[in-house]
């Protein structure tokens, strides 16, 4: 009786279709592959689609950060709410040029932060394709439009800069570039990181550089920051403990503002963000006590040791690419813990798209990759090397065997 | 030169003054008291504003949820991404009709998750006045609108019901209520509940109840969970750590359905919510994982001395605003941490309003206490009774010679 009620009863909520349309994520599109397996299959699935090595003995973070953790946990002196949301603003040691750092839950609320200050109706924001989608769905719950520049793989996946000034006008309010790049695995050269900063000066757009991978660079370029570049245009440096410290799961992030001209204090930028974060919650007071320790004390050793495994990894990856036909890895991995690798289908039989190829692979051979289309690129695929070595060989003969069962016979 | 030149420059970034307008917090106005004090006043600050006792030996949290949270860390079992948004379905143990259990980053994350989840442009939400301003600041950068119902002083700050009906049309999504109350300190009774839940249920609404004050009942009125009035109408309970484990710096908050009739789901909003959550920053994960043993093993002992505490003290601060003409509290405070007390400007010469009274109660006493409008309810203060009673005691004489000090001479 009282369901048939309610059944009849009107509610006032109402979805609201188009922002939930925008709302691409790694993690659902991950939860769909893995729900594509075969339970029958007894090989363990290998997942070489997200970017989250923490579960594995090489990958496993070092001893000292769990105990600046726990050691604050019981220290009984971070229980508190945080008095203030600015921070470290010496401390950070790698940010030649730091204006401010407020810490974040991760990089994930870094970016939400970011895109909800910068938004109002009628601006936008310029966007690398292919990018890390957690920007284009937040742009999507934001007043703010989202275009797209390319980042060209014949050029190492540099951005393009003439494509970023056609698609800039007088509401453009800033560019995001990921460096180390995820999900293209290159690392930008100083040069074109100035150059970066030289046309958006020129367009009069602020520059968001997404480092959560920052100095994770094993090839032959080193890791530049953007905050460099300070001088020239404002940059906001976007960073995290999740990827170089490997604890993904402990969601303590920054947002560092480099700007030697004083634009965010003119422009009310730094005032409108302060306003912000007033009303947003803060990372837990017990990390914000460890981190210092955490930055300043992490030994050199282990960063080193990871960049060794990654470094081994992504040369393995590329050169066991090469053996499959249907895919071309246009750059050799340098940074980050990803690479894009091109499908050619002309080469398959009865796989459609990407992400044909990517739920066929999940339910034939049990190994998780990304499709392009998620990250804005469509028959690309991102692969993660970030994974136990026996896990991405296994892996990379579970692939050959895909596309042999399924490669165009010729007759 | 290069700085005339940026200076001349027009950046694309321009300031959202509306949603900066709504923005008031807590924090916020707090900060302005404390700027605003006297820094020749030798005696220490009595701050009574806020709402966190963690720092005094009273209050100190039960060394067993330092350690529960010190041990997920050093597992290594929780340095991973979450894998999943939903947890604990069954385990939340006062829940006695949880659907399903969402951890977020503190009571705050929670506002802003279900807050944004609800949006729609043309829609609108009602909230209790006077009320936690992060519901009205959050509301502000969303597309909802905010309505104000009345919650009444004379009839023990419960819900006027008849301003609710007023106030709802068919664009109305949900109405809020605080319960234990901020910033009324009163308990609702199991009757009243049910009243909301029927007067929501005709109007089509939802309920969101927010109880992070939840089991901080210490009068006569016990604590009853909103959730237990989830077969009349669909509920979002919003809970945390941060209040009863005393312990609001850790962030680790929740939002459960309890909805025996499935509208959640039928509606849409239950799928709503999850897509949300996909792309928004999760607590970390070994405070999720340490989370199942602080909720199931705190001992009761800690839970019943920090009662007794509260008890004595919102009795005590009761008893000696009496004593104070300018002050009236229409309520004696039985739950939460903090109580409204009226302010009667007439008895007063020379104090404008309540911020004005704030402002001066700072500067010339040290006392910090939040004025009213910053709650929606204008010459009014928030005072928080969860500090060291010696604290409270010196406070209230401090106030009391305030009040002497400014009393309108009668000639």
């Amino acid at each position: 009786m009282m369901m048939e009620q309610l059944g009849d009863k009107k509610w006032g909520f109402q979805r609201n279709q188009e922002l939930e349309a925008s709302s691409i994520s790694v993690r659902g599109v991950l939860k769909q592959l893995m729900a594509n397996r075969n339970e029958e299959d007894q090989r363990s699935t290998i997942p070489l689609g997200g970017a989250d090595p923490s579960m594995y003995p090489s990958y496993r973070t070092t001893p000292f950060v769990a105990d600046a953790v726990a050691d604050a946990v019981r220290s009984f002196n971070f229980n508190s709410y945080a008095s203030n949301v600015e921070h470290l603003s010496k401390d950070l040691p790698y940010q030649l040029s730091a204006d401010d750092v407020y810490l974040t839950v991760g990089c994930t609320q870094a970016i939400e932060i970011v895109v909800s200050v910068l938004s109002r109706p009628g601006a936008n924001i310029l966007l690398p394709r292919p990018g890390y989608p957690q920007y284009a769905s937040r742009v999507g719950c934001s007043s703010l439009e989202a275009r797209h520049f390319d980042l060209m793989p014949e050029n190492g996946w540099e951005v393009d800069l003439d494509s970023v000034e056609a698609l800039a006008d007088e509401n453009t309010v800033a560019m995001v570039i990921i460096n180390p790049s995820n999900p293209c695995g290159n690392v930008f050269i100083y040069q074109h990181l100035k150059k970066i900063a030289e046309t958006a000066r020129k367009l009069g757009i602020f520059v968001i550089s997404d480092e959560v991978y920052g100095h994770l660079a094993f090839g032959s370029n080193p890791f530049v920051p953007m905050g460099m570049f300070g001088s020239i245009v404002p940059v906001l440096t976007l960073g995290s403990l999740s990827k170089r410290w490997i604890v993904p799961g402990w969601r303590l992030g920054w947002i560092v503002t480099s700007d030697l001209n004083g634009i965010f204090q003119e422009s009310g930028f730094a005032e409108s963000l302060r306003s912000h974060l007033e009303i947003t919650a803060d990372p837990p007071t017990f990390m914000q006590g460890a981190l210092t320790q955490i930055l300043e004390q992490t030994k050199e050793d282990f960063f080193s040791k990871i960049l060794n495994i990654m470094r081994e990894d992504a040369d393995f990856l590329y050169e066991r690419i090469k053996e499959i036909p249907c895919l071309t890895c246009p750059h050799k991995p340098e940074g980050s813990m990803v690479v894009m690798v091109k499908l050619n289908l002309s080469l398959l039989e009865g796989v459609t798209d990407d992400v044909d190829f990517c739920m066929k692979l999940a339910k034939e051979e049990s190994v998780i990759v990304l499709p392009g289309i998620a990250l804005g690129l469509k028959n690309w695929l991102r692969i993660s090397f970030a994974v136990e070595h026996s896990l991405l060989d296994d892996a990379l003969g579970r692939i050959k065997a895909f596309y042999n069962k399924h490669a165009k016979k010729e007759y």
